[in-house]
């Protein structure tokens, strides 16, 4: 015996979520349709919505609903400094980690030849058209301490040499091989005060 | 800063899923808008389906989207037998062990009257009209071995005691206060062969 074929396919589809193996696709499955269904509904329901709906910030290409998201829309942010990472979710851990006052630029991932994600899939042309308005002094170079992370950060250096901004990376703290989402708050805000500066060789 | 309004209601609307927590929930929001927007729409669609289509089967009460489910409709299970338990989980991890060949019934509960769950949220009434067909000869209440399970089974074999029907209960190997659902396939069978008499003094 399985559960009846609409069930399957429930529980199929929640495997299509981080960390979701067959037994928790199973209780959650369960629990929505034993106990859950107004709130498995809601559920449904926002995630259609948030697929539809949410798109790039079309200045820092952070994931938002708005045209222009709120942090760039904000008057109170630093023009000058402008934070690179390769996701909103690296984008929250620096802001809850407190002391950066500059912008943010999204890439949504790193350079990866064999996957096909080049220069044009990570927005580097309207990071380029950004840095070319002139404001921007310095860059800190923010993708995660891996080896694409570190290429990523290396090519954007290198492409943005020419317009005079001083480029870092993430000084001390940040572990080798790590992701930056899951560096604890008070080690991310020493990395960002030991910022090194960081050229493209 | 948090992410954008719609954002953080979808972070929201995943916390209705058992065992998930902020972090998990923005997890999955960023997976799904990130990585998995087909995915996303596919679970959607199917959550919203399984809501409205997954009912109770008319004879045993377990989920399915048919007026009566694949098990109650084979002919090759035993209409002298029927096991009594308290969700369709508990019944998949019986009929997963092994060596049950009887049918089934599914509760979804146990007896809790401060919580206001009566014999009629637990479908007794359909209960006692199976039973009063005459083909049982033993009902096995597999409920739960907690409180509230083991009262149930006292209730029920109390109900049905003037039909003559033999009744019966796990025997060793489901530990006290534990879940059906998470007891391993070999202890469940075991316990299943060594069923008890069950009287409800
Ligand atoms: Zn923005
Ligand atoms: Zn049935």
């Amino acid at each position: 015996m399985r559960f009846s074929p609409l069930i399957e396919q429930l529980m199929e589809a929640f495997r299509v979520l981080p960390g979701v193996g067959p037994k928790t696709a199973q209780r959650m499955a369960m629990h929505l349709l034993e106990r859950e269904r107004p709130g498995g509904k809601r559920l449904a329901a926002i995630i259609e919505q948030a697929i539809d709906e949410v798109g790039y910030c079309q200045r820092c290409r952070t994931l938002t609903e708005a045209s222009v998201c709120a942090l760039c829309e904000s008057p109170r942010r630093d023009d000058t400094l402008l934070c690179v990472v390769e996701s909103p979710a690296d984008q929250l851990a620096i802001e809850e980690a407190g002391g950066f006052s500059g912008r943010y630029f999204v890439l949504h991932g790193h350079l990866s030849p064999l996957d096909g994600v080049g220069p044009d899939a990570l927005g580097l042309d309207l990071l380029e058209a950004r840095v070319a308005e002139g404001n921007i002094q310095e860059i800190v170079l923010a993708t995660n301490p891996t080896v694409e992370g570190e290429a990523t950060a290396h090519y954007i250096a290198s492409q943005l040499a020419a317009y005079g901004v001083t480029f870092s990376r993430l000084a001390y703290g940040v572990p080798m091989g790590g992701e930056l989402e899951y560096v604890d708050g008070g080690t991310l805000s020493r990395a960002f005060n030991g910022r090194l500066p960081f050229t493209s060789d």
